[in-house]
């Protein structure tokens, strides 16, 4: 009954959003809940997302950054206090009105980031140089009034970690959002095999409270751009409005200097949308929670513990050797089914094992990066954890080696203001264009409301240096597509 | 300047709640916030949790169930589902009454544990006897509105895991009940070295919704029982509540029968109020985010670099051995001072290193579940991360020990009301008191108004056995005490 449920999703080229949802929902990766804009993380989305969120967590730590909790409510006054952050979070806002039977006395918003509560507290922590610099993070749900929802990229309520640092200097402040936004950089391209662009905002892009907004896009497989990670230099608009001070070495009293950065599980719709494909979900080793997925193989009774004997050696050794396995024994399925199965969950490797392979001493590996036709290695038992490694490695450098590409093919400079407008409205997203823009918020109000496409990075080298493709005044280059 | 402040806590013995709150302070785990109920969970508390929370998640995983994320919030009507639980929760809700600027056709509750809303999604997942065992854990925040606050006991929003099972059979769910009772007690006992007494609860202390209630429960320095843990047998309360129902290997339709289990952040303060002594923390190595820190001493400038570079090789020797270390390298503060700060703080093992000890190969070791001047022992350098894993083996046990002792100390058995009644009026918290009871709620009732004292556990195996310490009616065991 299981395999008649069993059909394709859609072809991805046919239509990317009914394909990206049939594919968290096939997968098993998240669930529709009966709370409006939130959704349900379920077991194998959540192992990827305990998967990526270990591996930052140890990179943020490394950093020095220590992992902290502050509480879910907000006062209502706090986040008046800094008048670009109300601004911009006001409308996103859910408000608990009662608690314990009665009306409070002041409203508390369910955090939509933690900037204010944090600060409040900094301002206990910090009194003199020497407690400088404070390097915090936590991972913690947050919420955000949403009105259209999408699966992991833009739900009500969602998963993320936000780092608060606060710094005696600006300098040092500086460099710790470059350090943050390189992190980012870094853990996306390694281990999430995501290739990005990355820079600073444009003012209108800005975090509501920054001074200045660094961000990583990714470009998803539709031509349509998805920022993953930001990491803010907030100046001292937070330190003036929590006072935040510290006496310097010369005994005097300074604002501090602060940063935040985040990520979330908006990363986790990155890894679909970079690296999916008509057959389903494909995840790069560095977080699949099952790299190898052994499907023991036979027709006869007799040859059922002999190929089931066999693949348990196999799983006993690739689990010692530190590769995250299953064994698939599930009896009543046909080989293909499986097959089909787990190349819907994104498992990297499939190790098939049947009777002529126990005879071999062998077993044959196929590759979810590689298209299902194109052939299988046959890897000797002998060498199997050894091969199995190097194909980790392979696969995980495809995957990233193949998304470069379509980065690469996708991204197109122009200097014609028509010519970006065509791209923009024809057949897909649109792809990244890479233009000169002046600065001037008129000019990349045009672009967003004629084409769609907003400035999603404008890179960190960059000096004027050409014509804007607006108004012709001198520009620098800047990243514009259509986003999520 | 910093040494001025330091003054010692309030002994424990003078006024316990006082010790508590000022070794949870100076020792830097947690703070107030400013939002009514809340805390907040600085860098050396959340660590210490997060140790703590990666070794149970790995023996909650072993045990089959898989960790999911549910949304915070869930919609008012479903609280009223089940009739027991809204009655349990009801006074305790936050309610969210507007988002996004507006107010909501039907307000939503934040969660105060997510029955409800995991048992919602429980019956869109199961179908047939081949969909159970479903098992979910969760690591969330939740929120009771609470009038009386203490940290980590008891706070509006806390951390915690809560797990969810649904079986084919009330024997698998009484099973699974009994397994998760296990497992933490075993965690309990083995990792935080708290020893336990366990057992049922009493109707009356049953959770709102369970047939059955599990406990785990400790006892503090102060006298007074805490309860660790609890593992519900929910029958089919919920199932009928949710309509969660599945084909049986007969073809006929059948309600699940579920579990649900939870540990939180109180588990802190057991730590705290089991091991904790005058001189502050004690940690049991096993949760320790520091196992060992170094405190190099010198006197003369010139000794600076020869026992700092000593101190140095320690901690890298060490490190990689799987030790975590700390090398306290700070300029400008005394050894003493070091000394008490660490020991506030908790850290099992100081390891003192200077220009003798580097000139024999050698440190000294104090450990701080021994009292501060009963000797230190020396360490040949060749040794060290062999003799340190002996110590916090040692430490480990010893903590363990001791606190079983004062368990025992402070068990005692009455079959007289009046002795009962005068040991819990006494000086002190009153210790656990063994009695029989003849399992009505009209004596547990009279025990509690009179004494104070709760039921806190019935011991699973027990028969009627003895009189009624109240109606002297046939009565089995139970442990009574005064509770936080």
């Amino acid at each position: 009954m299981a395999e008649k449920l069993e059909k394709k999703v859609t072809p991805r080229s046919q239509d990317f959003a009914a394909w990206y949802n049939e594919v968290i929902l096939r997968a098993e990766l998240a669930d529709y809940s009966p709370v409006r804009g939130c959704i349900v993380f379920r077991p194998d989305g959540f192992a990827i997302w305990e998967s990526l969120r270990d591996e930052l967590d140890r990179r943020i730590k490394r950093t020095g950054a220590r992992n902290a909790y502050f509480p879910l409510f907000i006062p209502q006054s706090f986040i008046h206090k800094e008048a670009q952050h109300v601004e911009g979070f006001a409308p996103e806002l859910a408000v608990v009105t009662h608690g314990g039977g009665k009306e409070l006395e002041e409203p508390l918003v369910v955090r939509p980031t933690s900037e204010t509560i944090i600060n409040h507290m900094f301002a206990q922590w910090i009194h003199s140089h020497r407690d400088l610099p404070l390097m915090i993070n936590q991972w913690c749900n947050v919420v955000r009034w949403e009105m259209r929802t999408r699966m992991f990229l833009r739900t009500t309520e969602f998963l993320w970690q936000e780092g608060h640092t606060a710094h005696a200097s600006a300098e040092q402040a500086q460099a710790e959002t470059l350090t943050m936004l390189e992190v980012y950089r870094g853990f996306c391209e390694e281990v999430l095999a995501i290739p990005l662009i990355h820079g600073r905002k444009s003012a209108a892009e800005r975090f509501a409270g920054a001074v200045e907004t660094y961000t990583i896009e990714g470009l998803m497989a539709d031509g349509r751009a998805l920022q993953c990670g930001t990491s803010h230099f907030l100046g001292q608009n937070f330190a003036r409005a929590f006072n935040i001070r510290f006496l310097d070495d010369n005994n005097e009293m300074q604002f501090a200097w602060q940063t935040s950065w985040g990520v979330s599980t908006r990363l986790l719709g990155a890894l679909i949308m970079v690296h999916g494909d008509d057959q389903g979900l494909r995840l790069p080793p560095a977080v699949a929670p099952i790299q190898v997925v052994i499907v023991p193989i036979w027709r006869k009774a007799e040859e059922r513990e002999t190929v089931l004997g066999a693949a348990r050696r196999c799983a006993s050794e690739l689990a010692q050797a530190g590769v995250r396995i299953h064994l698939d024994d599930r009896d009543g399925l046909t080989p293909g089914f499986k097959f089909n199965d787990w190349e819907m969950r994104g498992v990297p490797l499939r190790l098939e094992i049947g009777p002529r392979d126990v005879a071999a001493n062998a077993a044959l590996i196929a590759r979810r990066d590689q298209p299902a036709g194109s052939g299988k290695s046959k890897v000797a038992l002998p060498d199997l954890a050894q091969s199995v490694r190097r194909l980790l490695d392979e696969v995980q450098q495809a995957l990233h080696a193949q998304a470069a590409r379509a980065l690469a093919d996708n991204t197109h400079s122009f200097d014609d203001y028509d010519a970006l407008a065509r791209r923009m409205e024809g057949e897909g997203g649109g792809g990244m264009a890479l233009v000169y823009w002046c600065g001037e918020a008129a000019c990349e109000t045009r672009i967003r409301e004629e084409t769609r496409a907003t400035c999603r990075a404008i890179p960190l080298e960059e000096a004027p240096s050409g014509p804007c493709i607006v108004c012709h005044r001198p520009g620098s280059r800047a990243y514009f597509a259509k986003s999520y």
